[in-house]
Parts: C-alpha cells; structure tokens; sequence
C-alpha cells in the first residue's frame, strides 16, 4: 500500500529543514556577510515554509510512524528530487544559471557529488559559497542516517549485513523508532568531526570563512571549494595532509566512529575489516601512482609527488572530488585508475560513494571461492566477513549491485555520447555521478556547462542513482514497485 | 594429484595434430598453390611430428582416460599456449615477424579472435593464407568440444547448466566417453555447416579459395580474411548476408543445432530462450544503431545503413570480428556501443565469445530477483531459465564471472595503457581480445603491431583468458589448486 498524501507530509519535512536553512542563509547575508542576496534565500524559504507547514499539519491522519518499506523507498528518492529543486532556488537567483543547471547544481551539493556549472567561485557572495558547502553537510548526514538506519532493512546491495554492526536496539523491524535512534548518535559524531576539521583548517591557515566551509564539504566527502583551484589554493601541504585525514574519516563507517569513541579505543579501526581493507586499498594504490609519476617527473622529488598522489587518492576513493593540482595534465593513465578508484569507494555507513569497499571484498572473496569450488569440487566452502558467515542471499545481493553498478555505466555513457559527448568526457562523468564523486575528465575537466540540457538531467539522475545506492530509485521503474 | 608426464603425454595429441594440419599444408603449397612456402610448414610438422610421438608412446603407463578435473584445466590451458607457438612457426618464417608478434597471430588465431599483427594479406602466399583461416577453424571445433564437453563438468561461470541441453549420455562425470561421444556429433553439425557456408559463399561470387577459406572464418566466427579490407572487399549485399546467416549458426550452442537435426524442427531455435533472447537483441542493437547511423547519414538510403548495420551488429556480438566498411571512421558513440555488444557475445556452447547470452540472461533475472525482494521481503523467489529453476550455485557462479569480466577489463586495459597505448587503443584492445572479438580501435584501428612486446604478450595472454572463460586459466595462479 503506498498512501500519496502520507508521502507528501513525509516530504514536508525536509522541505521544512530546507527552508530553516534557507532562512538561516538570508539572515547570514543580511546581518553579517552584507553581501545582499538575502531576498534569494527568504522569499522561497517563506514560501517553502508555509506550504511544508500546511502539508505536515493539514494531513495529520497520517501519522508518520506508520510508513512502510515501501513508502520510505519512494519517499528517499522524492526527497532528493524535491529538495533538489527547492535547493536551486537561490542558486538559480544569484547565478543566473538555468533551472537545469541550477537543480544539478543542487543535487549535485546533496548527494555531495560535488560536480558543478561554476566557474569564478572566487567572486562569488560569501553567503552563496558557504550555502553551497553547507548543503553538502547536510547532503552528508541525510546519506549516513538512510545508508545505517533504512538501507539495512532493505538489504540493497547487500546492506543488511550492516545491521549487526550498529549500536543500538536493531531487533526492531519498524522504521521509526530505529531511525530517531540512529539519528541522534549520528548526528553528534557527525557534528564532531566537522568541529575538529574546521579548527584544523583554521589553525592550518585557513580564514574562518573557507575552514568552516571547506570543513562542510570535506567531512561530507562533497568537495565543493570556494576557489576555482579547490585545495589548491591554499598551496599548504599541512592542509592537504589535515584533509586526507578527514576525508576518511568522513569515509569510514559512522557507527565505528560511535564504537571508537565509547570504548575509547583507535585499535577498533584496524580491528574492522573494511575499515582495514580501505585503509590498505589506499596505501597500494598510492604506491603504483606514485611510481607512475615519478617515473614521469622525477624533478619535483618524491615526497611531494607522495603528497600529491596520496591527497588525489584519498580525494578519489573518498568521493570527495577535490583537486590540488591539475591532475588533468598527469598522463591519461593515472586519470584512468583515478576514475576506476572511484567505483571502490569508502566504507559502507559513510558520506563516501562507490560501490564501498564492504562489496569489494564480498565480491572478490565470492570470486575467490569459485575458484576454490573448481578445485574441490564437492568441498564444503563458505565466504566470511569480518569473523561472520556470509550468506547466499547476501552474496546475490551484493554480485546483483556490483553488476548493475557496470551496466548502468556503460548504458549512461552511451547515452551521454548520443548528447555529443566525446567517450572520455561522457565516461568519467557518469563515473563522476554515479559515484556521488564528481571531477570530470576531458571537455567537462573545467566543469559540466558544456553539458546539453538532456545530458544534464541525466547526470542528475545519475547522481541520485548512485547515491541512494541504485536499487531504491530503479525499483520505482518496475511494475512490481506499484502492483498491491 | 597432478602427473606432470600424463599431461605432456594429453599435450602430444594436439601438437600431432598440428604437425597433420602442418604437413598437409606443405603438401597443398607443393602439389596444388605452387607458392614455395612448403619448407615453412614441413619442416617443423616432421619435428612435431616425431616428438609427439616419442611421448604418446614413450609414457604409456599413463593412461589418458585417467585424466582428473585438475589435469583437464592445466591441459586445456597448456595446449592454447604450446599449440600457439607451434601454430606459429610457419608465421614467423613466411611473414619475418618476431616471435612475440608470430605467436600472438598464432594464438589470435587458434581463439578464433581474429586480431592481427599483418597487412598486405592480398599480396600473402595463398597456403599461408588459407593456412591462417584454417587454424581459426579448428580453434573453433576445440573450443566448441572444450565448452560443450568439459565446462558443464568444471560449472566454469555456471555452465553446469548446460549438461542438461546436451544430447547424449550426460550422467557419467568421467571426462573421457563424455568428450568422445560429444566430440563425434560436434565434429559432423560443424562440417555440414561450414560445407553449406562455403557452398553459399562460391554461388554468390568468391572464388572457389575466398569461398572455402572465409566458410572457415564464418563458422568458427574468427574473422580472419584474405583480404585487408575484410568481408568489404567483396562489395556484394548477398555476401554479407549469407555471412550474417553462418555467423549467428556459428554462435548458436552446436548441441541445439544437432537436436534441431534430430528432430528435423526449425521451430526448436526460437524454442530455446538463449537462442530467442540472442536473435532479439541483435534485432534490438541493431535498430538502435541503424537509427543512430540513418540520423547522421540519410544519404545512402534506409535499406543500405540496415544491411550494413546489421552485419557489423551480428559481427561484433557473435564475436566474429568481419569489416564491411571503414567503421573507425562511424561515430565514436557506434564504436563504443560495437565495443560493448561484444560483452553480450553469442550462445554458450558455440564458438563465439564474450560472456555469452546465457549469462547476460541470468545476471538479468538475478538483478530482477533482487528488485522483486525489495518490495516483498518475504516473498519466495527464484529465477527460472529454459523452464527450470537456477540455482543458488549457478547463480554465484555467473555473477563471479560477470564481475570478473568487468573487473579483468579495468586492469587489462591499465596494464595496456601503462606499455604507451591511449585509453581507447587499449580500451578497445582488451575487449577485443578478452571476447576474442578481434578488431581494435584509436591506434589499433588497422592492426596490433603498433603494440611493444610487453604489450603483446598481455594481448596473447587476454585472449587464452577469454577463450577460457577466465577461470580455467586463473584457477592455476591459485595456491589451492597447486595444493595437494
Ligand atoms: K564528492
Ligand atoms: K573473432
């Protein structure tokens, strides 16, 4: 049973949330940054705000704690839709952009993709920057509460293998209960985190200004800048090094971060094999680039070629997007492994896209268990992840995501293609998208203008795709979703 | 157990029967072509010939009927790399390439992949020539008998599916009467239909030469020409059609033509949901393609961009790997979608490649399952194929290996990128060789030998991979399979 008007006091909510933000923006511009666009945040935040409060108020026979598995899958993929849309709003005002290129650029800030339609960030309004970045914080959380709280009960990809892993009453199958739970303990990590990389920056040499919003969007693993040059600007290794740091633990499991920090023990990060996994993908991915590179361009010497390949790493397989260099002149190889490291992804219950390194491994331990079955035939074998017995159904799950990850790749770059796009450009966007990561390569390696109207609504719907993990949004396709 | 002696002594029967191959075609130099290159083929046949020998008979307390699973798998990986290099001898003596590039066309041919180091083919020796084409064919009967035979029993990417379509005594899991009783029907459906093929081809225009030796490249869908502009040269409509006829009965599982033949019923094709789902997405491809091709080009008219369309269509998906035209220079986004349709590849049990149409099927319903699990959580489930439930089993094992198709991909195409190849030469190699399709693209649009030896030998090892269906040769990189 799926009850519209339930749905639509559902997405008052975060039409509410929205407009508080709004307002809160509109306040900002006209009492301390004075930059002058505050009309661009009240009026739709009034607008938005009356019209959610008469939602959440007028259909009050729904009550909300009886949503259905159903209704939550319909409800998460409206949601980025319609706050996407009220999201454009002030960006559509103040940048004078399209209201296609203004809803992907509001889409793209929460679903913390971070690919833009901007160029000139450096002369924008104070307020629009720190707006933007903001969005991506609060893109962020949203993500962590659906994938620890909701995507679990609906084992996407796998995920219910996740439920044992957060703290908390778990037996309960009802969505809210679990969900008001999980929000508060997730919101307190997530809110300590950004506090500590903000002051990083900021002692770093950050203005205030650019370590709270580049706080935002690193913690999130967003990665939109205030600066055309990204994290380049700062030209401060300390700071690229402070980022590295917080781009995984943005890309870590929010629920071990909660772990470590009630037992007050760092080792439980080594103890967790995807957390472990992650941390070792990176240090062998590192080590490849870097070889490449200095193979290439042995003048600028090997510690600031480590820096500079770990930081692009970390910013890639994080999904974080962003740039300290122009890695679109390094050879076309590195560009390659780049956006391939972007399908592995962080750790499942993070801000980081990708198909999460949790998946990785089942895959290659499922791989590597037919291969053992092709041995010994008649042995007994069995996958197990973190000292527990992996299902069938699980493993069905998550082999379904992987491949479906590589067909709908192929598929949007096909389709970006027919828009006129060149085959390197259409596929390190989809990957960009799909990925929740967002650097293009090619004409799009400035930013995605040159994208066609088509070729941005796609993209659009490719970042949603991704980010709710693409089973929530593509079952909605099927006649199955509908039929009672 | 693995008997290093058994093995040479199972290797001696395919390196004799390329030393008969070998002779034969120094006779027909001699005796019918009178093009002096007997020598090339003579000489190495009677050293093989004599050496083969020497170990059939030499160990012959190793019995061949004794061969185990694990044997089998070494055996059949070991007899594509020895026979490539024996197969390679008169390449390398008649054309003067290196070794690496004798051994990669050598290979190139016995996978039925079709990629080659040469041009200038028209100017070549006719025996060479025909020479060439032949090893395709007879590439094409091994992989058919190693597919039908052997896979079903190893459930190599849930082929165990298979046992059940084929005809024959089929409960007994002893490799050697399976393989005996197997090979006999296999060897006649495949010379009736290669006779009909060339038949068509001499009434249509070719030579009597053309004819025989393109029936041998058709059927075994390898694609090797006498001619550098391929199937082109001919520029002949009923050419290309009867060409696009004998490819798809090259790709279609040989175990349903001979029960076709049985039963004297055309209607058994369509019957079978591996053959229907292959015969509608070929019609599928190919009318997005035409409408692709028409839209950019109206000017040579609907009826010709369908028959050209068609043809390329049935070419690349059957994996065979024929040129009608100049298709470098059609659109990227046509190459990019040629270049993925060679992943549909044809039917199981035929000499076609890529990850065959049975697979896709399966991957399909499995991705489909999952989507119905969402919405019904309790529901009981399962996939059906040809009427019979899949199992849990079958349903790991494809996913395994869709995974690993993708995943061999990423790294093959890095590695090649790493030897100096752009993306899409290396792109378009890997899957060209991995599906053992054939052409490639970018800089490999003509032929491979702009490829170092580095490169190279990765090629040669893709196409053994693919040809193998990846985990036959993968599993020997494996501790366990080494381990007592
Ligand atoms: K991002
Ligand atoms: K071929």
């Amino acid at each position: 049973m799926i009850r519209p008007l339930l749905i639509l006091r559902l997405l008052a909510m975060p039409c509410l949330w929205m407009s508080v933000v709004q307002f809160t923006f509109g306040e900002l511009s006209f009492m301390w940054f004075k930059d002058e666009v505050q009309h661009a945040f009240i009026t739709p935040a009034a607008i938005t705000f009356t019209l959610s409060l008469a939602f959440l108020f007028g259909f009050k026979k729904y009550p909300l704690p009886s949503v259905n598995i159903r209704e939550a899958m319909l409800f998460a993929s409206l949601t980025w839709l319609i706050v996407g849309i009220l999201g454009a709003v002030p960006i559509i005002t103040i940048t004078q952009v399209s209201f296609t290129d203004g809803v992907f650029e509001s889409i793209s800030a929460l679903t913390t993709t971070g690919a833009t339609m901007l160029s000139g960030l450096d002369d924008m309004p104070p307020t629009f920057l720190m707006y933007r970045q903001f969005l991506q914080w609060m893109g962020g959380l949203g993500v962590v509460i659906f994938v620890v709280a909701i995507l679990p009960m609906l084992n996407i990809g796998g995920m219910r293998l996740l439920k044992a892993e957060t703290p908390g009453p778990i037996k309960d199958d009802k969505l809210s209960p679990r969900i008001s739970n999980t929000t508060h303990y997730l919101w307190m990590v997530y809110l300590v985190i950004t506090g500590l990389c903000a002051v990083s920056y900021y002692f770093a040499g950050m203005s205030a200004f650019d370590a709270i919003g580049h706080s935002f969007t690193t913690v999130s693993t967003g990665g939109f800048s205030t600066h055309d040059a990204s994290m380049g600007y700062f030209k401060s290794p300390l700071i690229l090094w402070i980022c590295n740091l917080f781009m995984v633990l943005g890309a870590v499991n929010f629920a071990l971060h909660y772990r470590v920090y009630i037992a007050r023990s760092m080792i439980l990060y080594w103890k967790d094999e995807e957390a472990r996994t992650f941390l070792k993908i990176i240090a062998f991915v590192t080590l490849i680039l870097a070889l490449l590179l200095f193979q290439i361009d042995t003048e600028k010497g090997l510690w600031i070629t480590i820096t500079q390949t770990l930081f692009h790493v970390i910013s890639f397989i994080t999904s974080t997007g962003y740039a300290a260099t122009d890695f679109g002149a390094w050879p076309a190889v590195t560009s390659i492994i780049l956006i391939f490291v972007g399908y592995i992804g962080g750790c499942a219950g993070s801000t980081a896209g990708g198909n999460k390194v949790i998946r990785n491994i089942i895959s290659f331990k499922s791989i590597g268990l037919e291969i053992k079955r092709l041995v010994r035939p008649n042995g007994v074998f069995s996958i197990k992840f973190q000292g527990r017995t992996i299902s069938d159904d699980v493993r069905h799950s998550v082999m379904g995501f992987m491949c479906l990850a590589a067909m709908v790749t192929v598929l949007f770059t096909v389709l970006l293609m027919m828009t006129g796009m060149s085959f390197m450009a259409s596929l390190s966007a989809t990957a960009a998208c799909l990925n929740v990561l967002g650097p293009g390569f090619a004409e799009l390696g400035n930013n995605f203008s040159p994208l066609s109207d088509t070729g941005t609504w796609l993209m659009s719907f490719a970042m949603v795709l991704g980010r709710l993990e693409y089973f929530t949004v593509l079952v909605l396709f099927f006649p199955v979703f509908w039929r009672h």
